[in-house]
């Protein structure tokens, strides 16, 4: 059913002829299972017939019916879905805990630096809050986001994120540690590690032997000692490695003033591996 | 011809059916206006009947030749067109004069700040070398880009950018003078100001009266005089201004060691106008 | 009794050869009235004599006290005094308000700014906590500096960082409002604007009259607005103008790494009074 | 003759009373070696009696003379010299090759951290042109500086920066390769290494290990890897390093309006030895 939901979560309305195998409940689990949101449905049995038959219901209830083999399944997507461009959007923009998400403009900077590709396959290491998966797909319409997170915590504000931009068909959440948890990834065009746990080499290496060839991978770094690991993973693996420190002040308004509060420094760090 | 025309510019193949209006010399000379590249054509009169002939050639032949009242017309667009997403482009991406480019990474932030719809239509004012109207336009398929450029040298970097990029048909290059220049131009919700060659104030006058409610508008600073004048214009018209001061070094190979060199800060300055 | 005053400041032992007029207790008074802590002396009436005596006590006791009419006056200053090399303190050196105190790169880019001459007057206005002057009065041994702040609180500040340096006898403070409170001063060679209340043009205007021929004023400026009128001021009145923008980051340890956070940045405005 | 040479810096006028071990001769010599200007002065022979002579000459041409047992000995110190207070030059101040100086702004935040104290010793190694070297006299009129360099295009700089800045008898130029030169050095409470010449580490332990207890050691890398290099050297070794990352922007004239142009970020490392 892959290509069915990947031409699916695009769409506002969708109509779909079902079969004997690929039924209504088999269509619905597998839409909820790749993060449609629950949303209404109806299956027309028969239709013309004269045992024409209109049911209703949220997808959910769908994948608990039987119905004829053959039927017109309608979906009506909801308001916040399918996913539009949402990329620039401020952290307020997403839930996340206090400081813990990437800047928004640290975020633009590293998203270009991944040179996305419309129906790229994206892996976003240490997804964090999933700010940059949301990002990234809205710039991935017909490509797939796949968001690894080790803390159970964040893997529910993804979700919560992923649902409230309409994001959800887009990024599959993957719970685990990496480099563990890349095993059951389809092969990345593109990788971004937000955050690294202690693994930073390890995850680098592993991303990238799996990075298809032309591919890019782009880091966040934000210590002193990550940036030396960094480079000297670059120039130890024969790696050419982008270096760039993105320093951003906001102007905040404080009595009809505008004083320039700074952000903490970023590397971004890019890899391009050889075609 | 403007639906066909916007339809066509994401398409690598192209069929159109040709009328006695809408003959293939009038698309094809609609295509070329609208900044196609030249490319291969056919037209297929009389297709399954007697008189079947094949007239295979680049648009700009076609555009000076008559056919039967009905034909398929098929294009067959260069390997460089349609535009792809070119998100993400380093400078030597884009042909410009030395130093005269807005640089990778305050492109990337400044686009994420005008959150372009896909299907919106962007204002770049003092367009340069047209760089971040690649850009936009790859991030919105389904809109269209005007590029206002007073230098005629600069004119001629644009377009060159634009066929190098496959953006042709996705950026109308207006050459002439802001605010001036704007008056043929359909409603933005979206604009950039570039460069403001000393009008500053009028151009965001004038911009901001013609943006759609709820549409953004940023402009890159660089100088201490113009970040007042842009703040003084925010407090003057009541308008609440965001103001970001980014500043980039980016890591250059010495003799196996990474210095950090550092780009000129910029001030990107965003408005919302209300909804 | 000023030159005495003067030479005084920077010994840690004293021997002064006291007259009918200029008695211990005159000398005791005018050293407390200038900054000077409380010491040990000793005064030695009738050296030599049948009369000797030797008295003990605080400059405050002795301040109350008669003797003949000629006497060696002796002080023992106290070990944070008299003032050494001072530049270069932390912020933790200095009582401050939270976040109410020049940072120390700044203050130390601000102080080389000013190119101090070692018997310089400087006017440090808007003075805050007195960070500034305490530092800039150890690179002025025989200089002398003029604290003015018109907050109570700030001033109590000053007084206990003057104290605790043992800066006290170099810096006079003045509670008061700048540019009113200049009237007293005697003219200065470098003036300091830490901060403006508001009077920005009016204290620039009313301190470079004052200012030597060749003197430097050096102002910090944390607004877009305040650098904006900075730099109008400077092109209204045919001043050149210097603006450095200094941004700094600190490492911070963090389980075992270096995180570098970002301090805000501030505009070092100087200028300095054509000869 | 130390103890007059060392008083005799910072003096305009100097008479010395000479016997027959430190002749004039022999004085001429001591200052000359110890970097004085070339001056004016007199030698009064026989003063008061029938054989009263006075001669005049530079001090090379004293050098070279014999004088009776008892002379005094007076100098006239050039305009130049003695030394002031020089904290705060720009680096036109400074003859350089171009871009090889430590900037202005960073080179104040490096003294700063330098804490020096009036009668110290500094170490300045791969002190390039001088100019650290010649504030730091400045701020150390009772102390020594020793300037380390293997360059021999570099110590022919730092002779005319002394020079011109009256700070020759302040800094002993040392033409040689760190750590090999700091053998025949006085202990040091105070090093800046402002070039490392690829042996960081082996200069951060030379000069670790000979700085008095309390002292501090301040180095500016500008490379990724030397960053590395100071944070890894200092954990391995258990010393606390702050670590302050400095950047600055200045403005510049451009047709009335005020750019601001960047500087390359530097980092500057500091430790303090444990009391």
């Amino acid at each position: 059913l892959e290509p069915v939901v990947r031409r699916a979560r695009a769409a506002a309305k969708l109509a779909i002829l079902t079969d004997e195998t690929n039924t209504p409940a088999a269509v619905a689990r597998a839409f909820l299972e790749r993060g449609f949101e629950d949303c209404s449905a109806w299956v027309f049995e028969h239709l013309g017939g004269a045992d024409e038959r209109r049911v209703q219901g949220r997808l959910s209830e769908i994948a608990e019916q039987r119905f004829a083999d053959l039927n017109v399944f309608v979906l009506l997507r909801d308001s916040a879905s399918p996913l539009g461009q949402s990329f620039g959007q401020p952290e307020s923009a997403f839930a996340h805990r206090d400081g813990m998400i990437t800047k928004a403009e640290v975020r633009a900077v590293s998203l270009s630096k991944l040179r996305l590709r419309r129906d790229g396959v994206l892996w976003d290491v240490g997804a964090g809050c999933g700010s940059l998966s949301v990002e990234a797909a809205g710039l991935m319409p017909e490509g797939m986001v796949y968001a690894v997170e080790r803390s159970g915590d964040q893997v529910a504000l993804i979700r919560r994120n992923l649902a409230s931009h309409g994001a959800g068909p887009h990024v599959a959440v993957i719970h685990g540690e990496a480099p563990g948890a890349f095993g059951s990834l389809p092969d990345p065009d593109a990788v971004f590690v937000g955050g690294s746990g202690g693994s930073l080499e390890a995850i680098l290496d592993a991303a990238c032997e799996r990075l298809a060839a032309g591919g890019r991978l782009v880091t966040n770094l934000a210590t002193v000692e990550h940036l030396a690991a960094g480079t000297r993973w670059g120039s130890d693996r024969g790696v050419a490695i982008e270096v760039v420190q993105v320093s951003v002040s906001r102007g905040v308004g404080i009595g009809g003033l505008t004083r320039l509060a700074a952000q903490n420094p970023v590397f971004v760090v890019s890899v391009e591996k050889s075609p």
